[in-house]
């Protein structure tokens, strides 16, 4: 199996973004130079990126939209579902739990952890919130493989150690921490606290920079 | 001035965040040492980080953490009110409506545009929400200086230079796409599709390997 980089499917996302947007103005066929435009990338960087996963342009008539597009969801693994467990049911937790993309994606979430016993046995359209400490019977009755982790920095890594125990295998986290996995397990981070404090930090410099 | 890198700034939240959670904990002094093992780099790191902002610690007694963390808010631009217009009130923008750590920073929503009739109109917790035609005039009457974008990535673009022209100086980017802003607007980027994208590409690779 090839090894594929993390910027190389990062692009992938984008392309697929950019592909269904163009199918959606019934458009039905692109160039590797327009691809590469619309996705702020070269033409030579495209046609590398897709020749990993087989070959799918004509030189010279450009990508279907809709079997390159349909491809590359495949290629992304965005065409099952996910299971997906929510872990921190505060406001980011709520936040994320109302945010529809994920199941757009494919990460169906089944199950919601938190500690506060105000929340638990709460039901969530359909979804119950569970006491973090039956994390481990959680994620085996709802087969859960994904965790979301919404909790305060302290907590996370104490409960994504108790999650990976019960065969969890992906984590996206939220939490502004760094948190440590085993190599099987697949982390990804979103700090939306760093990024608001950097562009914060940049406003404020500029203004010093005026005085 | 100083030019600081984006990834000195990165540590500076991350340390801010490691000294609140210390704070709360009830201690009152940290050592190079401590604190570049709590946030994951080396004392020699730490001590540079802090230099560039004057003589915090003493050698041998460590730096004291209330003194620390406020010196870093105040550095971060954390200690103000930034006013912030939301663009886009779907379901991302929804989430992020309710997410409460943006006003902890500081970051205060006095506007929500979108180009939904059935929403425009709408008071969401006080704040109204404004067609985005109305953009200019919204971003002058609320003196909004950050713009949040939860737009689709199509209408983006198109809405962020309206809002510089009228006079945006940070924006906040969750549309899973690359915008184009002046130098002196500060872009910062939180692509949550890209990340989940990754996870799942991640782990069907794995399953892919395992057959």
């Amino acid at each position: 199996m090839i090894k594929i980089s993390e910027y190389t499917v990062r692009r992938l996302s984008t392309y697929r973004r950019i592909l269904e947007e163009l199918l959606a103005d019934r458009i039905d066929v692109v160039s590797s130079a327009q691809l590469a435009e619309l996705s702020g990338t070269n033409p030579a960087q495209v046609r590398k990126d897709l020749s990993y996963f087989g070959n799918f342009g004509k030189r010279g008539s450009g990508y279907r939209v809709e079997v390159l597009c349909q491809r590359i969801r495949s290629i992304l693994g965005i065409e099952g579902t996910w299971r997906v467990v929510l872990v921190g049911a505060g406001n980011l937790g709520t936040a994320l739990f109302s945010y529809k993309d994920f199941s757009r994606h494919g990460f169906q979430i089944v199950a919601i952890l938190d500690s506060d016993p105000e929340k638990t046995g709460q039901t969530w359209d359909g979804v119950e919130v569970s006491p973090v400490k039956d994390a481990e019977r959680v994620v085996r009755k709802t087969k859960a493989e994904v965790a979301i982790v919404s909790t305060p920095a302290v907590s996370a890594q104490s409960v994504v150690d108790r999650l990976v125990a019960a065969g969890i295998r992906g984590v996206l986290n939220f939490a502004p921490c760094k948190l440590e996995v085993p190599a099987q397990v697949e982390l990804r981070n979103v700090n939306i606290t760093i990024e608001l404090e950097g562009l914060s930090f940049a406003m404020r410099s500029a203004d010093e920079a005026a005085k």
